[in-house]
């Protein structure tokens, strides 16, 4: 397999923010690598031609994908399977074929049942994004200073994970592996949940009150101003985790909301302190780790 | 009673950080006016002096609103009623007692009990402040493009309001006039909810998995980093409110596992879609109503 200095051909399947920033950064970062993208509507492929968000973009999946030392899927989990299928037998033996998906046990799956044994699969989740949607928000320093998760099981192909790495890096990532049952089940906690509880407030307020809304209310239900279809294709591709994170959610709720009804000062203090300690320990993490600047 | 222009002492009662910027708001904008400040805490006392956030920091509370055309609490909620007693016999006739309390039933029974008939209570809160605390995180301009909620009934006098109204309009408030029970109810909403579910969604997550949390936790968490003794006054004196809306935030919850355990694609996109429409109307208003710029 090519290592990464080697690199001629990058495709990006999907141009929305993500695909977008991704096929921008590459240009950024890799200046002699072509950067092939893909998107199946002629609109998209239009503005992304307009914007210059790739080197070329292709009118034909298989077309695109022709040629690529590295394949990433930009498009929304549910899409997977059937873009394996149909690019399957064009991979160029060797390719390494990796996704941007929040979710990695069903791409796992899914790679494993589909695609040839000539080309490696490896799931990646750069954890960068924004509310926003659409190729014309495409930045090429999205991923810059995020962290980028790679999951991998005992099967996938050590090179490739290596490559991957030096390629998330490259773009200014900090890489961590991970299995992808791990995968799911941390960002079931650290991500798909803030989005659920997002969700739950907004839907819960009344919308006449909101305008007398701050800060607080702004910041606590941003996310849930991310797109609907994507977002629900995260929950049903990680059902379990996100099921039970309800779960603990909902029991976190009925103990303050006992302690508030009891007038117990002291258990209702003790549980905003937990809250505040916890968060406190984070914000110091992220500074040191320089995820963070003060 | 005395109109706004010939305002001449205002003392601020508690120098946190919402004393201490409402301080320092009233030096720019009223030049001529004495803005006196109290704190029950030496260390903070002097802070305010290094820091200068008030003409003069009174040593005695009794001393400080001695003279007072209007006095302010800035302490917490739970406090107010001690406070009202403390200072009932030294307080001008005709002065205009507030606060800036974030709950406004209770201390109005408080006021109502307290103070003595020949000074004006009305109650204040501007929708000002953030997740930090003390005198020296204090900005002149806090206030600048926030909402003021003033509350009464119907026994409470209309020239303080209309003092009140330009005092609040005078520091850039946008100023709206509420009961305190309507006051509560709205606010259980928008503020004390919000507070409740990111502390929920904090102590639910595991603190190992949170080092991968990316921006959407962060913001979902962020009014988490409260501080608990104040957000313990203040849902304990918006208690039935506020256990109302934590059921009203389970349901919603519960909805959405629902639909996700079913794996009904079409009943979670539109949950979601739900929150992202009432999320895009509000921010257009608050575009509209100039409180967000974009």
């Amino acid at each position: 397999m090519f290592v990464l200095k080697d690199l001629r051909q990058i495709t990006v399947i999907g141009l929305g923010l993500l695909g977008g920033s991704l096929s921008l950064a590459i240009l950024r970062c890799f200046p002699g690598v072509r950067a092939v993208g893909y998107s199946h509507r002629a609109r998209t492929r239009r503005k992304a031609r307009e914007l210059a968000v790739a080197s070329e973009v292709a009118d034909d999946i298989k077309a695109g994908v022709t040629g690529a030392d590295i394949v990433i899927l930009a498009t929304p989990i549910s899409t997977f399977g059937e873009i394996f299928a149909v690019i399957r037998d064009v991979l160029p033996s060797g390719c390494i074929v990796t996704d941007v998906g929040s979710t990695k046990v069903l791409p796992h799956l899914w790679a494993a049942k589909t695609l040839p044994s000539v080309v490696h699969y490896v799931g990646s989740h750069p954890i960068a994004g924004s509310e926003q949607r659409g190729v014309e928000f495409a930045r090429d320093d999205l991923f810059d200073g995020a962290t980028c998760i790679l999951t991998g099981t005992k099967k996938t192909d050590k090179q490739a994970v290596q490559t991957l790495t030096g390629f998330w890096s490259k773009l200014g990532c900090s890489v961590k592996f991970m299995t992808p049952a791990e995968h799911d089940r941390v960002l079931a906690n650290v991500s798909h949940l803030p989005h659920v509880a997002a969700a739950a407030l907004t839907n819960a307020s009344d919308a006449r009150e909101l305008k007398f809304a701050g800060k607080g209310f702004m910041d606590t239900s941003r996310i849930a101003s991310g797109p609907a279809s994507i977002w629900a294709d995260v929950l049903l591709a990680n059902a379990n985790n996100t099921a039970r994170g309800i779960d603990k959610i909902v029991a976190e709720l009925l103990k303050l909301k006992r302690a508030i009804k009891d007038a117990d000062r002291q258990r209702i203090q003790k549980l905003l302190e937990a809250a505040r300690a916890k968060r406190a320990a984070l914000i110091k993490q992220k500074i040191k780790s320089k995820e963070m600047i003060l």
